[in-house]
């Protein structure tokens, strides 16, 4: 039970952005040693750079984030249709990326990973950004470098990509089935796109999230069980998301707060629905539904529940292209 | 400002169950005179039938919704599998739905509309259904009443469906569309399947809401600009919707109240962005962001999200099948 | 049987493109009074134009098409990815279109009908170019002429669309629907965007046809059953297609012919098929079947086959880019 | 150019079916030692099932295809609508697949692949047979085997599934995929759905060819790179593929041929069709163009090209159906 308290505070604090797990210890004055921010200003694309570096055990266990580093890119405008804004922040993304890839010797090769649900809107962003991908490894193969754009290059970028699927699916761990692959294909870097959930509806649509610290477990909008990092890969696993959703536990709480006892009768309800007649029904309907959501929502239902907005497939295609041409502009 | 908190106020209330909207009345204790509420219990099918008669214009206008009949199916089970269970419902579904068409002549003619946006998961229910429906319009036109399965039926059930699509991509209002297609086929009744917004959780794919009143502007998960009923398009319009989703509104408004003041400062924030340096900024973040949502989302913004869980994409393909067999039924 | 024969022949000869039609009537040496072709040589855009005039009713007879104009755009590169020369021909293909238009009197409203079966990859040309359409009937009623890119121009070009869908799955007519939207609208001009079938493997991806006949019913990979034109609609219908695949008849024909006698034996099959044992088969199977296509295929079973190719995906999406980027250019 | 000949002769004679490989060989009366038929009725199913064993290096060159046994299931209403029917296959099928399975020792683990493309409807049958899969190796890993409706079977069946996609989107060679996947599960046997190409008309959705020699280079629709067999990945593959098209090469080549002479002046069209006027471009027209085919497809153009009837999309959900419903009865 006190667990389950810990749990629900916890759960209203859940965001897979580092920059609100920080400024929630902030905000509670409870900035641990070893957490460290630093901002930097993007003029020319109207946008915004945040650093924050987790250092230290404590601090990774109070951000409930790995250790590691957390790029932030705040683009207000990224929710428009504006095509050089997109293609500023494609450009200021793929130097973010690079600056987490390790030196390229002549050739690097990368896997990128769409992990999501095609099926589901909000959760599409890595697998419809595979679409735009311009993967080259299987021309490399056959044409070899020359047939590249980047033949005048002094690195070549070899791009191959995988849509994991969803466990209902496949019966498989997307976590295996990206290890499987890189274990086959030994790249020597994994970037892996997802849609993430903020704890703040600002961040919709207009917050890049970048990582060298791969995806842990919980974390996105389909809940990976597994993480996928350079522990489990062996290989430098760099993490590239947007918040699509808001978690809704964040949001839900304090309604649920406000249905106060209504709760309790609603055991009563089942029990009593069998023998009611009309009016009573009525009568009684008061006690047995009302409150804005259900007061006896177990944990688990609220973990299984986020907050989109309508655009949520236009933004969704936008932005998965913006993250392919970040990547597209590696090979460039 | 008065306007806007009046507004808000609506808006916390929205739902599009008059189950819901009638129950809150009746929290406030301000039931108007018009309203009338039956509850049926149908054992055999672990589900519960209310009907809802709003019969006056003051219970029209309190309600917000129009003067007419509500039935509601409450089916605890219809977010599980059991295919047997989904089949009483469809059967008990398709007998509602006959109570509301006009009385068969040896021949009716319906035409099923598929409201909603397929590439949004959570308002794909009434396109995903027009997929699994059985129209048969254009069979008959081609080797008459034979073919059908109901040849031996003493009615006959013309089926043709139409799936409007979206505004954003055809340019043209649902309702034109729908009204076009009527005026040219002059069906006897049109059936308007829809994707709906509850006002609590617990209410998602359990609850199947039947009415005489068609679609009222703003109701559904896309917010249909114009009305789609019995005076638009000349014939009985039946509508029939599952919630998908939890309006948002309802959920966040407490939220907000407890981001409280640090909205004020929020306005400062992108005047501040530009000068600030890493220590101030971390010094500001508290200042600057936090509240689990935006404090300055407009109106607009409310309406524009909603809460929905992440077996939207199952459920949506599992309850559009349980009512497109109900509406193939009525052929039988 | 002799009916059967003319049929076949005539099969054998079914394109959708007026210029191969054109073709075999001056091959066989039968070109009748009342067929005209022109032809114009466009350098910059490495693109022919044709027209082809139908302009007697025995013309029509010969050729299988409606009376009108037929223009045609050989543009030898249409299959590639240079982004600049589909540029290059939208531009082309825009004007020819805009020749066809009525003149606008300070403003035009053009209804854009994706023809076609999106789940059918060789089919969905239409409703995919649909996909990429700016259409802003919608915005133009919300705020009115400014916010239009043309409002600098002295003609507003108001931009719908629809995609009707397929008749297997709506149980309505595809000209129906289209008729039903048009009597609502009333556009100046209707636009049909149709994937065609063509008698020669070398037009594939490489051909547009722009007519001012509209839709004649057997056109199309869909086969549509009843014509979309003027006469139907009440305003001037615009067909604009590309041909997606080879008609199958044409090829199989021979084919069949190589099957010779085998054939006959076919019938027999069925019968012997049950008390036929391991050795016997063996024996009989080049009896039983062989011959590079069954021979006994009657006329349906051709003409609901067709050729394409592996590509077929990659060529509708861009293709139906192209097209789209066209009409866009429209409202220039 | 011989060779040209060799290959072209070759070409017209692809098929993914050993039946028809093997009466093509009998009808060329050069049956060579080592290929052996038998063929056993199956009355209650209305079906016919053959077995083809191709048992020596000379037989599998004449074949073109690798050795092994090879099992075709002929079910002449396949392509029908009759569930009953579908399900009497299913469990023949089932039963065929089991067959070739190894020994099942208390718990077997299979993994299934779905080859082909998504979005090209001919090759869509094993990416939507997975759609329709029972996959529960997740759910055994979370629930053990109690979970499983095989609980009370001497034997739990584990499956899992992938859809390796194309390489032209993933830049990784499907068979590489497959292996990663295999390499990391170590299924004890892996089943490979595909669709496959028929050298006749009358193969198309009536045939099931079951086989224990997995898939060979450059069959399928998809024409696959390289070999996914026991000897690449370590276990027993069995290959279960239905014909969705027809190899347009086979059919083709009589029309070419057809085409005759007027090939040889099409390469002077280019040339003329700079300096031509409108007059003697229709005067050259017959010169020009004509011949049911472009005379001068290369062979990779043909091996490019296939055949496909209009009810594709409706054959492939069905009959996907028919062989995930046969996989899961493998746990049953």
């Amino acid at each position: 039970m006190m667990a389950e308290k810990e749990e629900l505070l916890h759960a209203e604090n859940r965001t897979d952005l580092a920059l609100e797990a920080g400024e929630r210890l902030r905000n509670e004055n409870v900035v641990p040693k070893g957490l460290r921010v630093e901002t930097l200003n993007v003029e020319q694309a109207d946008a915004e750079i945040t650093r924050v570096y987790v250092e230290s055990e404590e601090a990774a266990r109070r951000m409930g984030k790995p250790m590691g580093v957390y790029i932030t890119i705040e683009a207000s405008s990224l929710a428009g249709e504006d095509k050089a804004y997109h293609q500023e922040i494609s450009a200021l993304l793929c130097r973010q990326i690079r600056g987490f890839l390790p030196a390229c010797k002549g050739r690097e090769e990368l896997l990128v990973v769409g992990l999501g649900n095609r099926a589901v809107t909000a959760d599409a962003l890595g697998p419809r950004a595979i679409d735009h991908l311009a993967v080259n490894r299987h021309l490399l193969a056959l044409y070899g470098v020359k047939s590249t754009a980047s033949g005048d290059n002094d690195c070549v970028t070899v791009l191959s990509a995988i849509e994991p699927g969803v466990m209902a699916k496949t019966g498989i761990e997307t976590a295996e089935v990206v290890a499987s692959i890189t274990d086959r294909l030994k790249p020597d870097a994994v970037l892996v796109l997802d849609s993430l959930a903020a704890g703040s509806v600002s961040r919709l649509y207009s917050t890049i999230q970048i990582s060298n610290t791969g995806i842990a477990p919980g974390s996105g909008v389909g809940n990976h069980r597994s993480a996928i990092n350079q522990e489990t890969l062996g290989v430098p696993v760099i993490a590239v998301g947007i918040p699509m959703v808001v978690d809704a536990a964040t949001i839900v709480r304090d309604a649920v707060r406000s249905a106060g006892d209504s709760g309790r009768s609603d055991e009563g309800r089942r029990v009593d629905s069998q023998k009611r007649d009309c009016r009573r029904d009525w009568d009684n309907s008061d006690r047995v539904r009302g409150g804005s959501v259900s007061p006896n929502l177990s944990l688990e239902e609220f973990r299984n529940m986020y907050v989109t907005t309508k655009e949520i497939d236009e933004m969704t295609e936008r932005l998965s292209f913006t993250l392919s041409e970040a990547i597209n502009a590696l090979t460039g």
